[in-house]
């Protein structure tokens, strides 16, 4: 009891700050989840310590970024994704791959040792989908072009992350199976498949399959409990639980009343995503960054991290545009809490040591906080003024 | 990484197995919240296994009470409250008197020690209203006299339980502090009185308080603020998260946009509550009633369980005539995990152990799914047709 009342009061605490810092960065005209990040940072561990990280509040964010996810994935329809496949698939692969060059290029630089460098360079790759589509909801640019080349490529990049991130814990404990990571693609692969394909096709020809059972009125709770499936199963496979939530999103939205599904979402992932911002931003550890030389590698990798994935997925996208192609560029470097989540493996397996796991967290938060200040004017040239550009309420 | 995907897993078993017991006894005309907790026993740690008690899902279990009464609070009204309650202080009182009484009666028969004796008839005393509270509003009686009084009933109810609990606590640590209770009455006293008096007067001056703020379109957001506040420090100060939950709905339902709230808080609270009842029957130990002895004291203590509640509540609400005494004393039987919290208090402090722990948990399972099947014919019977019966979603 005593120490739920203690979840209990970080959680509101956690709230209360992050919902203040949305407020002062909308009056300042500035992204709100960045506010609501830098609110996490202040009432997290490194400054005022009020909100711990413990599994309970770990679990609040998880949720957070599964419902986001979620509710990305119901706007998103499988037809859509397809016809951008191609260039998806060109953005998820390069902006994968230059970033672990770059990231593996700066460690031998460094003088690190093989797995090091490995695993910095697989801290590197993934994109947190989290921030870009939350900031493209608010735009109401979800469904543009580039909004869902940038989702599907989320998707392939994550594919490939998990397999490095693979191949790097198999490099740590002194062996790589090579039937281990080809038993994983061909795992994720079919997940993937079988779910869209079957999954949109069970629900494209029974609309009402959602709303037979008597204990549902609308789709909604059928619903959420189809996305914790999914999301538990893929982050059992060894994907990231967002990418089960967002093909849960996708099948759901099938349904033949998805506006009123969207609507009872909306309220929960209300509730929920500040959570994940400000979990975020509780990441962070002030102190430890404290010294010249950590302060030099914090830029460096950031300056590789944002470059690299940068330009692997603008070349990607180069065939739509030089326009299309920044602000998909620009859209895939955020790396959240994937980037946090393969670092905390790496320190945990003792693949790397405490200095470089701060030093990627810095990263990951860094490179988190500076895209959404310019994604408006990003959206804006490339797809011009969007037709539903109401910001919708999150 | 892995743990938190076993956590969504353990999340999603619950939430799928709880609407499977939905559905079912919705089929089978019985009270849902009962196939929630029945669902939630055999998915549980005493038959499959493949549901854990973790901090993580005690957290959604709570979380979900707190939903259900902040829900509850919405829906009262202050001056309602106030115009029943002698009634309900009648009620709460005699209500804790008798079970307090009956359990210490019983325990002394029983040859065990003083310690013992206390705690048994502490964990007899507080009624979980969750139970009769969500019936209620299913039926939509819970703005019927009958249920005010069950609800401001309750509200005394925890705040003489926890007196009781400070109490047996200093017992069995060897000092009862008197000086400790009486500060304990004054913050309880203190903290409720000023939440309502207080909070619901500033709200019904400034009614759209709530809304000014630019992040909140719907005073929601701020809803769920000031409920994870009030029920952190309601907790914090020993009362049940619940109360400071249901004082929260009370002064936020002063807002000009109740409405909106509610229809927003109604998702949340759907998705959160079956998590509550599925936690409540995970908690029997059923390997643990396997004897003859245990079965008989688990008797015993339900028996003296629901005849001491139903009789004190039944004295106190008399006034009002039979139908509605019967109808209130039935409604303040459950225990929930209020009996349960406070027999898993007193394992931890040693003041009781293993096989009575295995009793009152059971006695406070069984209270609690006795008491929905027979609420509806006693709601007709007191209040007749209720205007609004349609039953609301959960």
């Amino acid at each position: 009891m005593d120490h739920l009342a203690d979840v209990l009061r970080q959680l509101f605490v956690l709230l209360l700050a992050a919902k203040i810092g949305d407020e002062l960065f909308k009056r300042l005209r500035q992204p709100p989840v960045v506010g609501e990040i830098l609110a996490g940072a202040i009432v997290g561990p490194a400054v005022l310590g009020w909100y711990e990280i413990n599994p309970e509040t770990m679990l609040f964010a998880e949720i957070g970024v599964v419902l986001l996810l979620f509710q990305v994935g119901l706007e998103t329809r499988l037809h859509d994704l397809v016809r951008v496949g191609p260039t998806a698939l060109a953005v998820g692969a390069l902006g994968v791959a230059l970033p672990f060059g770059g990231g593996f290029l700066l460690a031998e630089m460094l003088g690190s040792p093989l797995v090091v460098a490995v695993f910095l360079a697989a801290a590197l790759t993934a994109t947190s989908v989290g921030i870009t589509s939350g900031v493209l909801r608010d735009l109401g640019a979800l469904r543009t072009q580039s909004g869902r080349v940038i989702l599907g490529a989320a998707v392939i990049d994550d594919v490939l992350a998990m397999l490095i991130l693979a191949f790097a814990s198999g490099l740590a404990a002194g062996s790589v199976s090579l039937d281990r990571i080809a038993a994983l693609v061909v795992v994720a692969v079919l997940f993937i498949g079988i779910v869209l394909v079957g999954g949109t096709r069970i629900l494209a020809r029974r609309r009402s399959l959602l709303t037979d059972p008597e204990f549902a009125e609308t789709p909604f709770l059928p619903g959420m409990i189809i996305m914790l499936g999914l999301a538990a199963l893929a982050s059992q496979i060894g994907l990231a639980a967002i990418i089960g939530a967002f093909l849960a999103g996708m099948v759901v939205g099938e349904s033949s009343e998805r506006h009123a599904l969207e609507s009872e979402v909306a309220p929960v992932a209300a509730f929920f995503t500040p959570f994940f911002f400000g979990f975020i931003g509780a990441q962070v550890d002030i102190a430890g960054l404290g010294n010249v030389e950590t302060l030099a590698l914090v830029a460096a990798v950031t300056v590789v991290a944002v470059a690299t994935k940068f330009v692997g997925a603008f070349l990607g996208a180069i065939r739509r545009g030089r326009a299309e192609a920044t602000l998909i560029g620009w859209g895939m470097v955020p790396r959240g809490e994937v980037g946090i989540v393969v670092a905390g493996l790496g320190l945990q397996i003792g693949a790397i040591e405490g200095q470089l796991y701060t030093v990627v967290v810095a990263m990951a938060i860094l490179t988190t906080i500076i895209v959404p200040p310019f994604l408006p004017a990003l959206v804006r040239r490339a797809e011009g003024p969007v037709p539903d550009l109401t910001p919708e309420s999150r």
